[in-house]
């Protein structure tokens, strides 16, 4: 994510530049085909063509937006009712060094848990990040599970369970703590129902094939009455419904590596930060911007 | 539904080729009647017939999206309800034999429940998925409900009722999972809502007409300006508007078994997966795309 | 509510065809006083006129709509928390006569409530169905109450006391049950709200107003430069935006008795079926479309 | 608030009458003198002007509505949870004289409740409608907090504590009902919400602004087109966007004293009529529209 | 928060008034330019310009408008969450000298919670509003997290567990209260999100180029029909689409310093105020607007 009021114009132009100067040439040659050649250029009907284009861009950058909000939600979500999962753990768990200790590693296990959901959403391998957080060897069974974070989950709730059994929490306490597990599930579906869910082909294929439709016809459109001007004229606007194209391809899928998706390994950090100081450990240093990017 | 980052062209407009052909053949008569006869085509207000056109297919492509994705949504709180439903079971009940079959079994009812759910939103039969889940003949009683998802449901709750009696949770556990047997109905209800609410019939009806009464009227409107050009500008700007309208009729009714429909079998065979992993049974292998397409 | 995927064209003009002829006939009386007069038509802004009319249309037809849709999602809410209440109601009680007998009772209350819901709303008389469900003298006491749907909750509810006093079921699932009773509430309160708050009187006058002051100045505007063809072309214009000030009127009110309304009756004769099936009563069978509407 | 399926014309226009005569006037004057004068009214650009125009009305009428219906929401969410708190109330607690006289207490203060957070939010004194419902002297101690809505609240979850402490509910029951007072909390809190927090500055003036500097150039830009039809079509024009401006301004704070808000006091005697009966007092009459409106 | 009816039109032009001048002086230059020069202007496609613009700006401050709206639901949740609160503790605590101590405490650290999240939100120190509500030297442990605010939750709820051990309220109280602290998580963290997660790059950066350079083309393309009238005419439209700009870059980021930002001191300020009275103590007088703004 790139963060920072007035961020650089090389980073928003950056996939937009190569368009940008094929479109341009394309109008370049238009222009002059129009002076050298003895056909008279159509008056095409641009304003349909552009009331067609708005509407399909709009669904699509609003479709997409959409998805990268609710997609920075659905983390925000987990920051919080991370900070509650911890925050109930410790104070309904006795001060006994057993009870103590059960609450130690269920908070560990949290940390554990949204790095590996972040690691299954970039299709990255969750383990080393979850043997680090919960040593060497304690992450094993998870790990041979389909869904690993899932399974976490799964560990979580027996943990509770058998804090039951000792007389630790009692069961109004064991199903409010569980209703957090259920809150941590819901948030990792949606954001796997993002991931997993591409917008619909048709909102994917016609805006692009429009749009660059609507660029390839536009100098031809336009160079009988802006004439010289055709080459800047015809790519300003060509170029403001690319921009828009682009806009909705950026955000379109939030969870991947690009500059433009959301920073999930600094969200998780922040996590791993506020919960290790609850349970009394050092926090990790909150994750800086690299080149103006929050990774 | 159509997955991959860049869908093959065939799929995208596979429905609207004739559309555009047809159109384009209309287009040419147009033309040629044009030069050959002695009328004037007359100056058709197009601008305004397109504010008006644009105004109801945005509204018709919105509410059909809008569809498409609360059923998406839907599904996916199937899935996450599914994941906290087993968990809760598991933990809860006590880890006697007797309990632990209980365990399985509400389980197992649970993926039938959901292909039983996947069945009766595409008018199949779900019978065969049922008996295969539960066995042979476990699933009879619930088959003989006019809703058999729901009876599902009811039984289940019953058999929890029972888990009460012998002292196996308490009414406090009960009526957690109670709870989530509620999510799931209502899941269920909002996918009914979706299937056998078509839109209202105008929000059908005005934008088809109106779509193909514009693109009727297009090239006589377009012919005195564009002459030769008439053809290729008005079968362009006619087939972005069809296209449009193709959105929403694609995407308006997600339940069904069409390539832009949701892919039910492979959500259920994911929960199938997930829950299978849960009580310690080897998981289906999730579905492929076939062409590109997930069923 | 207006079913099958191409409803026919009659139903959908229907409300329509009348203004179409008069707009048809006002337009070709602007044309022959065009070509017999010796004044010339104003070039009326018409483009300005369109982009004010479609600001307040869109409104108009988005808010109807929403009303719509979020009527129909009361209703299911209904349909969902109906099951609920059957289901939890059937699995908390024991399996004594006396216990068995109070869960029928609570269930055909249920389903006495929302016939009377269903009147209420559509300012029928609920005492005939409720008499019927209930049996002669059973709904009595509740049809006095002003609010007959809020009496039989009110009445439920104390009913659920008693089977607390009785020690069949604790207070932590009379507690759960009385949620459900709440969720009832919500439902029908939204319902009622939807009914008795008409949309503010500005955005039912104007759009009305506009729309008619545009088509009558639409052939005026247009005659000048579409000559012989006004008449067409300014119908055809005129009948998309009455047809879109026609969706918002036929919408607005969704719980009326008109094709375009939601079918109350065969929504509340779903829930009659699921909830007899689960007290083992025969279910009374769906109500079927009657000329392609469903009641 | 305006009821009736087609209000009279004279309510709708009342306010913007003034604004289309001040319009025709200066449309006339700019005719006039473009006829009088040497010179040549200048070709504006009102389609650009109309384009940015209808973006900042379509946002402001957007948001107007939005605190309208939000407004009636939270009401239509109090109207809810007073009935569900009368049922809850009125439910738990014992058939003893003394828990049934709590009860009344509990229903009655509610009652008060609702009249008080009605005339905070029309910014009336709240004690003579407290003292008609609770006796002369027992709305005392609540009116001397700056916000009596929330003292009642507070007042009456004492009460509850009571119930607890002389046996009649248990702290289940107790959490549940004070779960309602929660519900009504962020209800209160919602419309205080609505009341305190204008639209952005931005909002209320650059559309007043802009639509007026619009109206001002209107006449001038179109009377070299339009001649002698300037001041009909002119007006016609402006009075269009002028009406947008007008339904923003009327809608956007809903709990005043104006004809075009909420009807608070129909509301909150509704509620007292369901709390009544449920009490079994007589219901005062519910309260008829004058003229046409309802308070 | 700018407040009152009708805002000094100095506050709302304030930015926008060196715009203003800056793009009338660049409109003069063009003018006198093109009366001087021998070039003819080209007739630039400025209705597609203000099309794809429009689309563009349209995103931007509906984005920026609905993060400003919810940041005022949330703090708006957050007093509501706060009465609710006070409203429990004090209900729930039994009336001896040491409950009502802790009673006393725990009201008074949320008070130091929603200023330590008001500094927090504005990037200032949060020690000295903490230290003067909770005593010089309470707020010191809390102080020492990174988030602070955070950090008052965790402690409350350890006190809350405490007041179980005392057999003050029970585990059903507890979480029921514990419930509450979630809700404040959870409306900080949404407002965590919305101050460090600004807008994507492109939303930024593209409308803002996009816009500006609408204005640079703006009198170009104008100055070949309006003549003359072009400074007036380009700089009203220009300055129309830079106000819009303007109104996104003030909405966007609400937690600021700003005088268009929420009024967070006046909020928390209220909440002092209604939780003070609630446990006996003085109210700090409500914070009134400083020329007209309220911060």
């Amino acid at each position: 994510m790139i963060v920072g009021r007035s961020p650089r114009i090389r980073q928003s132009f950056q996939k937009a530049w190569s368009a940008l100067i094929a479109l341009f040439f394309w109008d370049l040659a238009v222009t002059i085909f129009y002076y050298i050649s003895p056909f008279k250029a159509p008056a095409l009907p641009l304003t349909i063509f552009g009331t067609a284009l708005a509407l399909v861009l709009g669904f699509r950058v609003n479709s997409a937006y959409s998805r990268w909000w609710e997609g920075r939600i659905l983390w925000g979500a987990m920051v919080n009712v991370s900070r509650s999962f911890s925050r109930a753990v410790l104070a309904y768990l006795p001060d006994t060094p057993d009870a103590r200790a059960m609450g130690v590693t269920l908070v560990k296990r949290h940390i554990a848990y949204v790095h590996a959901l972040r690691c299954q959403l970039r299709r990255e391998d969750p383990a080393p990040d979850m043997q680090r957080v919960l040593g060497e060897d304690g992450a094993l069974p998870e790990l041979e599970r389909r869904n690993p974070a899932n399974g976490v989950l799964d560990g979580s709730d027996r943990r509770l369970m058998e804090a039951v059994h000792h007389g630790w929490i009692d069961t109004i306490q064991q199903t409010r703590i569980e209703g957090m597990l259920v809150d941590m599930s819901n948030a990792q579906g949606g954001m796997e129902r993002i991931k997993n869910t591409p917008l619909p082909a048709q909102y994917r294929a016609f805006p692009k094939y429009f749009t660059r439709l609507f660029c390839i016809l536009l100098p031809i459109g336009l160079v009988e009455t802006l004439g010289m001007a055709t080459p800047v004229g015809s790519a300003v606007a060509g170029f403001m419904f690319l921009a828009v194209l682009q806009i909705g391809d950026d955000l379109v899928d939030p969870f991947g590596n690009d500059v433009h998706d959301l920073p999930l390994t600094s969200i998780t950090t922040t996590i791993e930060g506020d919960l290790n100081q609850a349970i009394g450990l050092p926090a990790p240093p909150p994750l800086q911007p690299v080149d103006g990017v929050l990774w």
